[in-house]
């Protein structure tokens, strides 16, 4: 094993709050240990097109606090193909960079996992998506300050429910996981929640809807998915409109805004120890490792685990209690 | 001129932040004269359906900080009518009320002006909306609350667009007023900013974004008014699409989390100075005004004014300015 | 084992943002399960005094976001004592209550503790304090939430710090525990934090300081637990400005509003949990146990177990990572 | 009358919130009008030291959100001296700055007041500072930031008030100024508010908690200014506490994080409007200027009316209404 002399970092995929928190510790523990850091900006796209910038303790001031990221990211197709990661191994090496840390979800896991199998780079994956939904790690960067996002949004929507007789319907984030529905549905007192995990057909959302309009002859929020399989809010509204026509229906799409803000405590600190970890384990020689939470502790599973294990973090008691506390 | 024994207190309309601070100033001032205070639910619904509550000190201790109405708001048709008006009256007199204050907007303005004149019940109207559009005060309760919610979520939005090439499209409230649109514009530092005042072409708007995107080679935020002549937030990210296909576009739409949140400080200001001011002004023999404030001072004017003008309140030099400022 | 037929849940010592929630969860729980609830007011004092107050699902109605304790909270001496405990018994006694969950911290687990097994009465405790130092469980309701709070009053404090040559002092909750402070300094990129758990010389400080200075040439953040041995943050401001003249030193004492506050998406989740969780423990025939959060799952121990063992959650890797990420 | 070519902006004095976005319009307003800008760093330090940077679009980029200052600001005790003055006109010319835009308090307008009359140099001021106590503007920069951010706090600190029979004091800023006390007292429902230009004795005060407590059995907030004549918020609860013994008491300090945070929609768009008129008004040939909002429109003043005349803001309906909103 060779020393590593030059740690490249970059973020990758959708960016999601406390990556910046996370380079700031890469960075800063890198320097630490005698380590040089390049930032790599655009995620695989600025391996491709040679974007490097110098890291050093100054570069991350002040930005533990801000939400995106310093190092911008980037879809890039080009990295898929076996020329362009020549390209992008040939910018590396001409940089002196002997290692990666690359932060973001399943994309950029397969895309280190790959690289260093061909090039022999050590490399370690960091888990950053606000959907919550990789394995080896019981949050992943960005999940808790989404929530508090979705339930700000939610707590405000409940102030102006409670003053009239409306019924409101709230899309969130979440293709294929249901982890920021399930989750802010049941912080934000939801009467009911619709995922990509589990059908809930039409008909049985309306009855839950009247029996919660009969028992509490207030108004009421439903929380969905944007990948549940009845479509977007403006079409299960209209659906549900169709048979609830005394209500007024009320739609929000919070989009992106869930991407972004401050990152909260939780996700600054699980940063700043995921990328400590991080490059304490390139530097002792480990490779091809995702860090994780488990418990209060740091913990780290190899990489192919964490691509080819489906993450399944829907507690059974979550399910069961956002049944329950809707009563 | 009788001496007034108990008032009634109403909010009407859109429910806004700052209705209940509002509500705890109007009491407090009448109880501090040895005036008896009348809860009215669900607005003029509540004068029909005879839904009065005794408002005591205690009623309203730990309100001034929430969002919505605690007397809750309704839509009312029937007091449109000669027989609602009636029977609405009949209740009042029964519950020993002689005096009305009304927290809401135009159409809550209009009902007890035309009240007041049939029944000879003092009244004093009270500006509470988000939308900014009433003649007689500088701003309505609520606004600032809304602007300061939009700005949040436009800032949130700026963390994630600044972290990819996007093009972002945020529809705010405002059927008929670009007042929240203006201002959270300029406060959020937007591309665009379209309203019901002023055609915008989508060609005009899309070689703005153009030139946005040559000059800064950054993502790109275009606020929407809900009443834009265009149609919503959606239908303009498709039309722009058509011609900015290199760009993903994303959009979020608000709705009514607009209208909820804790009412900031200068809603909860305004809505103590306000309702100590209607009090006040019943109590000195005053009827059919319209409180509000002008600079730092309070003032009223004629319901009637208040009906029959238009608030233009998009001052021209920001207007100019939010061209200014997007460069 | 006899079948539980009303429940009594109260909150007792310091209150904590979620302790809201988990009455709420407690309740519809219970509820659910044709379980009736009796809410203790002012915890053990509310069982001498006989304030018990019956819980329906409304009762519990637009209270999730809520800070504080709708069941309030108060010490409680005489519940130490064999005559207190007695009519307490008595008065649970006669309100048909035959079983308990105790929201709270060390304290309120002793006080169950003796009472369940003088008078054989199931009992569950639910971790609840902000300090985070409790046996049993990952996360105490409140700690998260505390947590934000904290570094939204730092990242506010470093607006401005980066603006002069100023050195900041906070001073933040922790009487015996530097868990606020570990993880808000690190959350919040202070140059150095004090805490009870490690002795910290004012020399050292000093010189910390004067690197940092050298370094950075601009102002510096120090965090301090209020039971550090050094004093609170205006006796350790006074020592350092000695030595160190040429700056600007500003103290802030957060104080009790740490305590405050709309609970985060993570304190309202954890709590729904752990009030479902104790509801099912004692319907299920268990007593005398702690409920809490290990890594994804809810776990229970025996009370005497988290009573008598210390918790330690500063983490051996966050202690370090304070230091280097300062740098 | 000579053409502006270059236009020098800086901050001078506490930071407030806004202030970049100030900056931010000066700079675009500038180049919009073809015309040159210099950011002078550390305010009149800056201008001694030669610490000239040139702005253009870009260096104001994503900055409306921020807090503090990116001029940076600092004390400069030599600007008071004819050599300082003289030092700082010769770098002045020497970097080819025409005009200049101060953005700060007092001492900054009588700074470039005096500056102005011995260079006959045009000069534009604007209010900038959390105080509100500067003649010639309904509001300054920051200080509905600052009112925002002390209204959270106070919330907060009511959450956890309301729990329990406490009595909290909660100092805030303002040490000649009672504006911000006098509206974060009415807008957080204070129980008292002690400000400078109001002798309370602290007699009077405890008479009034005493009647608090008795009224409502429960807990109890007092805002006190800084500069309150009866001295910081711990001495007064330590009087307080003399004849207020079963009550326990706690004392929060906000200190400078009432000076950071990002500036509500008011403050950005006040600071957008101000930067904008200066340079119009510059360009239109006006020197020695303080600009301002009076209503909902942007005003101007004469610099030395500004500094010779004592703004009072304590407007007496607000005065009574803090004493009626209490009961």
């Amino acid at each position: 094993m060779q020393k590593i002399k030059r740690i490249g970092v970059f973020t990758s995929g959708g960016d999601a709050p406390g990556m910046n928190a996370c380079i700031r510790s890469v960075v800063r523990t890198a320097l630490y240990n005698n380590t040089q850091v390049s930032g790599i900006l655009q995620g695989y796209q600025g391996m491709i097109d040679n974007q490097f910038i110098e890291m050093n303790s100054r570069s991350v001031s002040n930005i533990i606090q801000l939400g995106g990221t310093i190092l911008k990211t980037a879809r890039c197709s080009e990295f898929r193909t076996v020329e362009g990661r020549k390209k992008a191994y040939d910018n590396i090496k001409a940089a002196g960079i002997d290692a990666l840390v690359g932060i973001g979800g399943d994309g950029t896991f397969t895309g280190i996992e790959v690289f260093s199998r061909e090039y022999d780079i050590p490399v370690i994956g960091i888990p950053g998506t606000i959907d919550n939904d990789l394995y080896g790690s019981d949050f992943t960067l960005g999940f808790d300050t989404a929530c508090n996002t979705v339930i700000e949004a939610i707590d405000k929507i409940r102030d102006t429910a409670a003053s009239h007789d409306r019924l409101f319907f709230v899309e969130v984030m979440g293709r294929d996981s249901g982890c920021i529905a399930l989750n802010t549905g049941i912080a934000g007192g939801a009467e009911a929640i619709l995922m990509p995990e589990k059908e809930t057909a039409i008909d049985d959302l309306i009855e839950r809807l009247e029996g919660a309009v009969a028992g509490k002859k207030t108004s009421t929020i439903v929380i969905i998915a944007e990948g549940d399989q009845n479509g977007g809010a403006y079409n299960i509204a209209k659906h549900v409109k169709t048979k609830f026509d005394f209500y007024d229906t009320k739609v929000t799409i919070l989009g992106h805004l869930q991407r972004g803000g401050s990152p909260s405590s939780f996700d600054r600190v699980l940063a700043s120890r995921l990328g400590f970890s991080a490059v304490n384990l390139l530097l002792a020689g480990e490779t091809r490792r995702v860090v994780g939470l488990k418990g209060n502790e740091i913990q780290h599973v190899p990489i192919e685990e964490s691509i080819n294990n489906k993450a399944f973090k829907l507690a059974p008691d979550m399910i069961e209690l956002s049944h329950i506390l809707a009563i």
